[in-house]
């Protein structure tokens, strides 16, 4: 046994973990037939919370299965499907702490506010627990994310809404012309290893250490500010224009991801768009702590404290600032709740997208669509934005029916570009200088910043540059689609990777392949032009932009970019397949317990394990592998097509209904096959029988529903309650025993 | 004195004629510096009547200067300054007739309607002297049009009014997208010289041939049509989507230039806004001879002949058709004029420019400006301008003091392209397939075709493409600057040019330089890119694109095309320098004679002088002659700077003025050189003596003003009377006397 394949499935949380129940069974008696055994690693939060406290658990002992899973990623041979996981908060950590002490797991109460240093250790101990405590593990990889044919194909037939575009369209994006990350950018590339450190120098001479860092060979460093002053002014004037053209006034940031710089960019939208109200309350405001990084809401919240009559002078001075300014797009236009509510509301990769699929228009406070300003201050990624608006303007909306597809090889590995700079971004405190200085004193590179100034630095280490070019050329090569490297040569970080991109290019066979670099407008645009006549083009791009465009393209041509296949090819060789962008999803766990009913769509992981087969099958020159991968994309197609994903609704087909149909269509694509005769020989019987059975396989399924189940637990449910309630149809089960 | 080298000075009419009394003699003193002789070639319309009865003229017998300049075009050595000339209409020539038998000369009446076969031959010879008979006889060449730098330089320091762009603009251009002339283009290359005809088959078999044409090897032709069913189409489009979103229609062709194809789009786009008008009077228009390509003003001549109370009616419905319709933008407001008046109104290349100079708006009825919907059939060119429009609202207006600039290298030789296409173009009588059919009977291409669809050929030979090449690596090499091929790959005749432009760029030595090939829209897009950096570009464009682009970017830079420098390279080896866009100016005429003063801006002659004297140096290795070139060019950018131009206004500095400080600013210029101490020996005199002298000489210049003055005729105007008018001052005179 220990010479087979395998392939790594993650046991998770919530619904992924139910689904997990019912469709591993098929999984493995059809890998079985490749010689190929699924083996399941427990990442969920209850086995994460035991494997921290192993050593007090006695003959209840588990195995820290996400140490051994990290220690995997290092392995050439790693296949792991990855499914979504909660990312505790403290709240769910202690109900799955009370869960896991009612089932006699003897681990200790969570230290709210530790004082002993027994209780700091454990603090420490289930810190490690708590908040997206996964995905920095495991990705030790660059991002590789497509819309799978079966995906497109579909979307192709049943395509999504689009609204129109009107070529009088008022809508656009508006950024900064300067004083901006962009405008202020230096870079610099490590010809050898070595420490830094950032440092501001105040206007009297005195130096103060930000952050020390040891860099790598070959590391890039980026420094860059954004100017206070600038910024505000922007806001200012983007809000007298909208004034004078009527246009609707909007704000998009990514404060939760930028989580240091963007809620203080929200902040000062905030203070300039209601700036009457905080330039007559200032003092109150600061007195009552009231914080506009945190939104207009904030304010609320605060001044709760204060008499009825205060309370009523300020809310009437805010609702005077509405009279003044312009309209302000919603979040919820029946609730009230307006972009500059929270920081949270308004993500940019989520609302540029919706705003654009929906005629470039967002919610007024009427309720009614409206043509907008988005206003997105750092240029760097919001020009790409208003190059789609100009496209849809002159060429109308995307059509889903008939236009190509946008893969993305993304720079994510190590925490590369933006995405790791949060404990490098400084809020100036004061007028000065911030700087970055090598051990020897060399300065690297500096900045004359003033007060409210927002200066941060930003690492890319070389070894993912460099996988990240390889995965370019070989996702070239394997989908034989041309790709484009996303790098403006105005931008300082961009002409030091473009500098490797060059070098490490020279490393592989490029004969016959398309490969260009490109600055981010002309990118886009070519990869647009090529879109509306139906081409795909692969855009490699950094961090960012990985994320950005992994929801631009997939929302334009799929809807949603919850279906895209999402792998990350580890560095080491392994292969990890990433599913489900929708999160673990509480709220299906709760219909299955109330009514038997589980909505939760698996499409993600059949994607995800055809994928990971195939590679198998690659890897280990495994044809049966291969065909099992290519049988499931077909049946997975055949599922979409058929509409046999679950419905929201009980008493339809529900996950389990859809996994019988994905067994079924699965058996039946091996079944007609004939490159390999055993495989076919084997899966002809099943195919009959799924297919003979089916009426009363569905029957069977459909019949269990309606009525509460139990299954001994929600963080840590028990196996046997749980399989016996994912799995009621004894045709089926019978069935899928007959193949071993 | 033949081995001389020799500047053509051409002598044609009006304005142009007069200020070369004055300049002349100025460039006469300064060329012999540099033993350059300045011929002059009388081709203006006078000496052109006088040459075609040259054989019954007697001892008055001129030369036919037009041929001889015309068989200098395919000399090596051809230096040609190429003055606006009249193209005459009938009533022109008829006073022109009048006037030269008036002077003795016996030549005969122009018969309007010849009957006999003397009048008939006559008829024909003054034929040839009608319309545009200069032009199609001396462009023996390609185009090469830039901004030189003196006006480039004067335009950044003193730069015209630019409209402020809203990023919220609602202009934009429209085209359709499918059944016009790009969409059905196919396009075939010559592999030997042949025969073709063009011809009609009807839907019963019956063929009809068209045209009959002698091809070249390596000839390129191209046919191509415009469906009339989808043009209305799309005209209704158009005034809907205006009706629902409120922007202005405004509708934008080149009636004029594409003279058969284009007046029958016009008189569409009457016919679909007028539409009820149309629809109610059909039978009567017909009765009347009403022809909408004539634009609405043909309804308003032709119902003159019916009774008051009909023609208000029918005024009354043309009324009803504006409430009905959306708003049209208009010539001229204050006289009611809309764009559908009449069709040479609204060029496309002059109008979209002036269009996005001024904010992207056009004129209302209200004589307000608005936002606009530029309507432009035909998709192949119209996309550059919805190219800029999206590049204006998202950088703002171009700045003229910082922006880079946009040359153009165009075919045009032997009537390249469209230009040449108006003997090939047909008005559908019927449904059935035009096609185009070698001698042999081989069909080259086809099209079905329905009644009114606009069906049309285009021929472009194969040396002036060479030599467009050539040019363009020429231009490239000489001002070190990159070279941009507008080739769309998407368009079939572009195809079969791009293979020859590979083939023929392998001819030159490319080393070093920047040459591509791009879309349009690319085209266009980096160059604007590059513009806003202060960076140049050369456009090397076909005909249509070479007539567009020089009004376009000059019109962003200079604020005008007629300041920039059209020079043709003569294929044979020769330069032709033509100036002054603006026509031969009859209005200054009349000013001279009732006020003796001349505001023609010589600025166009200046430059011309400048590259023609600096060929002539580098052609003959004559350092005198690029010092004086050099030189000319450096005056007159200071005579911009110093604002020195002609005024419009009486009693102010004038065209003789103007030349005075050329002629003073040129000498100092040379007297300032040290490059050849001779030509600085030489001139140091004259300057000291013009710059002495400045006060008496414009005062004597501005003495004379006021008063009528007698130059003894119009068309043929007394040399000695109108010497003596145009070189008023003593002072002057004595000092260039002095020079040879």
């Amino acid at each position: 046994m220990s010479t087979r394949s395998k392939i790594i499935y993650t046991f998770t949380d919530e619904a992924p973990a139910l689904a997990t129940y019912s469709l591993l069974p098929i999984v493995e008696a059809f890998a079985a037939a490749a010689d190929i055994a699924v083996e399941t690693r427990d990442i969920s939060l209850a086995g994460r919370i035991l494997a921290s406290f192993a050593d007090e658990l006695g003959d209840k002992k588990v195995d820290d299965d996400l140490a051994k899973l990290a220690e995997l990623t290092i392995q050439p041979d790693a296949n792991i499907i990855k499914l979504p996981n909660i990312s505790a908060s403290v709240p769910q950590l202690k109900a799955a702490i009370a869960e896991l002490q009612a089932l006699g797991y003897s681990i200790p109460n969570f230290p709210e506010d530790p004082q002993t240093d027994a209780d700091k250790e454990i603090r420490a101990r289930y810190g490690k627990v708590l908040g997206s405590a996964v995905n920095p593990v495991l990705r030790e990889g660059n991002s590789d994310r497509r819309a799978p044919a079966a995906v497109k194909a579909f979307a192709r037939k049943h395509p999504h809404s689009m609204g129109k575009w009107s070529k009088a369209s008022q809508s656009h994006a508006d950024y900064m012309r300067g004083g901006d990350f962009f405008s202020s950018e230096q870079s610099v590339t490590m010809d050898k290893a070595g420490d830094v450190r950032i440092e501001f120098v105040s206007k009297d001479g005195k130096v103060e250490v930000k952050k020390q860092l040891a860099l790598q060979e070959g590391e890039v460093l980026d420094g860059m500010f954004m100017s206070c002053n600038k910024l505000r002014a922007f806001f200012e004037d983007t809000l007298q224009d909208c004034k004078e053209t009527g246009v609707m006034w909007s704000l998009h940031v990514k404060a939760t991801m930028m989580k240091i710089s963007h809620p203080i960019v929200f902040g000062h939208a905030v203070s300039v768009y209601y700036k009457d109200v905080f330039d007559k309350y200032g003092e109150l405001f600061k007195e009552l702590g009231v914080n506009p990084n945190n939104g207009i809401s904030s304010v609320y919240d605060k001044i709760k404290s204060l008499p009825d009559s205060q309370q009523e002078e300020i809310l009437h001075d805010i609702h005077a600032c509405y009279a003044e300014r312009p309209e302000m797009a919603m979040v919820d236009s029946v609730k009230g709740i307006t972009n500059l509510h929270i920081p949270s509301d308004v993500i940019v990769d989520a609302s540029m997208p919706a705003m654009i699929r929906n005629s470039g228009q967002m919610w007024g406070k009427d309720g009614k669509q409206k043509d907008t300003k988005a206003v997105m201050p750092e240029s760097t990624y919001a020009r790409i934005y208003q190059e789609m608006i100009n496209f849809c303007k002159t060429n109308g909306a995307f059509d889903p029916t008939t236009m190509g597809s946008v893969p993305n090889v993304g720079l994510m590995a190590q925490k590369a570009e933006e995405y790791g700079s949060h404990d490098k971004t400084f809020e100036m405190q004061a007028d000065g200088t911030m700087r970055v200085v090598l051990a020897d004193g060399t300065v690297l590179m500096q900045h004359e910043v003033e007060k409210g100034d927002i200066w941060r630095a930003c690492q890319t280490k070389d070894a993912p540059i460099r996988d990240w070019v390889k995965l370019a050329v070989t996702r070239a090569r394997q989908s034989d689609t041309p790709a484009i490297f996303w790098l403006d040569p105005e931008r300082a970080h961009d002409r030091e990777l473009q500098k490797k991109v060059e070098t490490y290019l020279q490393e592989h066979d490029l004969t016959g392949l398309d490969i260009r670099m490109m600055g981010y407008n002309e990118a886009i645009r070519v990869s647009m032009e090529r879109l509306i006549r139906g081409q795909d083009t692969i855009s490699v791009t950094g961090n960012v932009l990985r994320d950005y465009l992994t929801d631009l393209f997939p929302i334009m041509e799929l809807g949603t970019s919850a279906k895209m296949l999402s792998i990350v090819p580890l560095m080491a060789g392994g292969g990890m397949y990433e599913t489900g962008a929708g999160g673990s999803a509480p709220k299906h766990v709760q219909q299955l317990i109330e009514e038997n009913h589980l909505r939760w769509d698996s499409l993600g992981e059949f994607l995800a394990l055809a994928v990971s087969l195939e590679e198998t099958g690659i890897k280990t020159d495994n044809l049966k592998a291969k065909l099992l991968g290519k049988a499931l994309d077909a049946a997975t197609g055949k599922l979409l097509d058929n509409n046999k994903s679950p419905s929201r609704r009980t008493g339809e087909l529900d996950n389990r209904g859809s996994h019988f149909y994905l067994a079924l269509y699965w058996a039946q694509e091996l079944a007609a096959q004939t490159e390999d005769l055993e495989l076919q020989a084997q899966f002809a019987p099943l195919a009959k029988q799924l297919s003979d059975n089916e009426e009363a396989i569905v029957s069977e399924l459909a019949a269990v529903q309606g009525k509460p189940v139990e299954i001994g637990g929600y963080y840590r449910s028990n196996p046997e309650l749980t399989s016996k309630v994912m799995r009621p149809s004894a045709t089926f089960n019978a069935a899928l025993a007959a193949l071993a």
